[in-house]
């Protein structure tokens, strides 16, 4: 089982994954190449290589056969266990937790190799209602208290597997970045009854120079301090805390932004790496005035080094001006 | 003239270096391969080839010249530049700064391919002098409220000159992570009257599941809650709230630490990349009981994915305590 343990200075919690552990010569061998089509757990045909699934759209087919358009599965090796009760312990001056989570795979489309700036929008629009039904399903489980999607596309974006796919862990804790911006979010709003993502939206949209694009409902914007170059944020303009609670007109638009948002980043930067993570409210509140669900999408250009990690701090090479500027310019 | 920018939200401050501004291209680019020994601009004989040293320990020579043992010169390409008033400015709803600072390059050694796992002890011991010296010769200027030391040693750790060197940034504002770690010490303090960082080498030195090594001076240790695995901390057992406050036996001592620690790491995981910083406390603020400056080593194993930008949340394959053995093993 793994642990949830809690750093005692800085009040982050991390999992000590020691059911998948590694020994020091496992980070030595060279990686193993990525599953061609065919072999891939996630073509058509090998269903029965990954856990029976939680959730699939079907053309035709039974549970874990062919047919199917997006499919959710269990992750097979899960950093957290979906089993037993929450059991909280001090071990000295520290604080631990059972780790009691779960980690799914949400596989896009049967096509080994499509990506995001090509597939169908209609197939975006599918995969973005199974994001919104996994967490309402999960969010029932009132041991979760957050549910992280994210996607990492390519391998120096972390991605260890080729066929197109995003992930969701939820999980018994908040965690730190999160507990951050909901608070700095409240406190923003204590003071001035304004929420301050609402306030971003608004001053984004006038001004333009940070601003890549825009539709009835979504904002597509180079936020003003971004610790990466081509960072990009999509925030709906209509104020909304739960990405779980949008309509079916709003996931059908934010297909078609998130479809040619990437196919600018394609554009522009060749096909990067990157990782996107949907950052929304915590799944046991109810709607919040002062939060606002929204996507941050990270190329993956620079290395992160010491002085990122020691200090929080980030250097840039890029202002958001010039890359919002490189952005609209580009076709999508 | 690089800007200072704060993320409205998390409060985060960011540099956007507009003067190395970085068009997409550069990013596709393939990175330029590392000087060779000779064409290096820190090898011996190629003194011009960096700006004026600000400090050398030398055998022989004048400034500028060969025969130095250690040397510090501003980065040619500075973050930060050193010249003029520190000057703060809104624009709209966002905070901004002029970005004042130091940046400056310690030259370990004349020796091209030296490592700090093979440096002779007496060298690690001059260049640990060189970080204090600068230090306290950067803090006179009041401008300044904190100064990040650190280390990038290969490709995968983000350094781009393989010479053996470390890195110095004198920064005017207070880093979010060194802000959050200085407040929970000192918040500590205030419950207990006790620094937590001491209470941590008590228990981790009594424990011993999770210490590496220990001096009359220092505990080497993996913490409770590692981000990364094979994270090692190195910390005087004697309080000490600022790393430039250090006396010559301390010094001494910590060169032997430092290099039996790096000789550990570089035979377990066979030579990795890694990062190290000395967090220490603010600059501008005299003795202080509550914080207790140490060193951070990170090896470079890990792929930082989605899940971790998303949450601040880290998922380490790798307990601290089969970390600690394996180190604890291993010959230095």
């Amino acid at each position: 089982m793994p642990e949830l343990r809690k750093d005692p200075i800085t009040g982050r919690w991390v999992i000590i994954a020691t059911d998948r552990a590694k020994r020091p010569s496992d980070f030595i061998r060279q990686p193993v190449p990525p599953a061609r089509q065919g072999v891939c757990p996630f073509d058509y045909g090998n269903e029965r290589k990954t856990p029976p699934e939680v959730l699939a759209y079907r053309n035709s087919g039974g549970r874990d056969e062919p047919g199917w358009r997006v499919r959710v599965v269990p992750n097979k090796f899960p950093v957290l266990g979906i089993e037993g009760e929450l059991s909280r312990q001090g071990e000295g001056m520290y604080d631990k937790m059972n780790g009691i989570g779960a980690h799914e795979i949400i596989i896009e489309t049967p096509d080994h190799s499509a990506t995001l700036g090509d597939m169908p929008e209609r197939q975006i629009e599918e995969v973005l209602g199974a994001y919104r039904d996994r967490i309402n399903d999960l969010k029932r489980d009132t041991r979760f208290r957050y549910i992280v999607l994210f996607r990492n596309h390519g391998e120096a974006a972390g991605a260890t597997l080729e066929h197109p796919h995003s992930q969701l862990i939820a999980l018994p804790i908040l965690p730190k970045r999160v507990m951050e911006e909901v608070d700095a979010a409240r406190e923003f709003y204590t003071n001035k009854e304004r929420c301050i993502f609402c306030d971003i939206v608004h001053q984004e949209s006038a001004a333009g120079v940070r601003l890549v694009a825009e539709t009835e409902r979504f904002a597509v914007i180079e936020p003003y301090a971004p610790r990466f170059p081509f960072e990009t944020w999509i925030l709906p303009k209509r104020h909304a805390s739960h990405f779980e609670s949008s309509d079916g007109p709003s996931l059908q638009n934010l297909a078609w932004v998130l479809r040619s948002t990437m196919r600018k980043i394609d554009k522009v930067l060749e096909r990067p790496a990157y990782n996107f993570i949907v950052h929304s409210a915590p799944v046991q509140e109810g709607p919040l005035a002062y939060y606002h669900w929204h996507i941050e999408i990270i190329p993956k250009l620079t290395k992160v080094a010491g002085f990122e990690w020691g200090t929080g701090f980030y250097i840039n090479p890029t202002s958001p001006e010039d890359a919002a500027s490189f952005l609209r310019e580009a076709e999508a």
